[in-house]
């Protein structure tokens, strides 16, 4: 049985006494990372139909620019929280590394994909932040706050914007 | 208070009686939408520590790539699950009418977004199929197959890709 076929099953559960979510107005947008550890929707209390979560490898704001544009302008989200987590897996390899992998497994050059790594937690949060602010098609009157989840903790804190 | 405030304080709670997730290896990648809808923890039964979740507005591949690869060549996932759903955002406008409303609102140039709306949801997911697989830098070994979720019965449909 693959994986996908487990959750296809488990679905099938699911579904059995399923109670759709009303489409309403969604508050907020999150830009969280991909991790398999992290479940947002219980680790922040989030009420169904509350938030668009956004996820992508490390939560990064430069892959989520249409996403947010969506979010703001089509669904009329009006905060936004940028989380990074501790235990990273985009600390754990450099751009250059997995070029080097992706070549000797698949053959392939690679050279026009940014993978967007960090080593520095906090100022990774901290670039995000600034890269939000410079983004004039982003909604710029509305609080947007960047965060760190500790993956060993559960707890959030939150990351101070720079001068 | 805020949005955010409220998941903080959620947050707080969660935290008291937090159980880490050990760091495992994960065994898929699953492409959603960021509808606020869709909690695919609990739609698809996933363990914790089993999926990547990638999630953007319309859960389009297009963006996705950067995230796969790491997801594949980093952590070692050995399948893939793209997911659109009914009811979705993404069919509710065009390109055109976004960016109109940007200049509109915000007085910004977006000319250099594509927003990836669709109005046929199973030829975006078969799109969406057929974009992977004319991906050289992503795995083509794998099972990789697309789904879509039905929003108001919470079950998932496989999609066939095209011939």
């Amino acid at each position: 049985m693959t994986a996908i076929d487990a959750l296809l099953a488990a679905n099938s559960v699911f579904a059995t006494d399923f109670v759709p979510v009303p489409a309403g107005a969604p508050r907020l947008a999150i830009v969280l990372c991909m991790d398999a550890r992290i479940d947002p929707i219980r680790a922040l209390g989030i009420p169904p139909g509350h938030a668009h979560i956004i996820r992508n490898a490390g939560g990064r704001v430069v892959e989520a620019f249409r996403s947010l544009a969506v979010s703001q302008q089509v669904m009329g989200t009006e905060e936004v929280a940028i989380v990074h987590h501790t235990e990273c897996g985009m600390q754990t390899f450099t751009d250059e590394e997995l070029r080097t992998r992706l070549r000797e497994r698949l053959g392939t050059d690679t050279d026009r994909l940014e993978f967007h790594t960090f080593s520095d937690l906090q100022e990774s949060v901290r670039y995000d932040l600034s890269l939000y602010r410079r983004t004039p098609f982003l909604r710029q009157d509305i609080p947007v706050r960047g965060f760190i989840y500790d993956a060993a903790s559960g707890r959030l804190s939150e990351i101070a914007e720079s001068e």
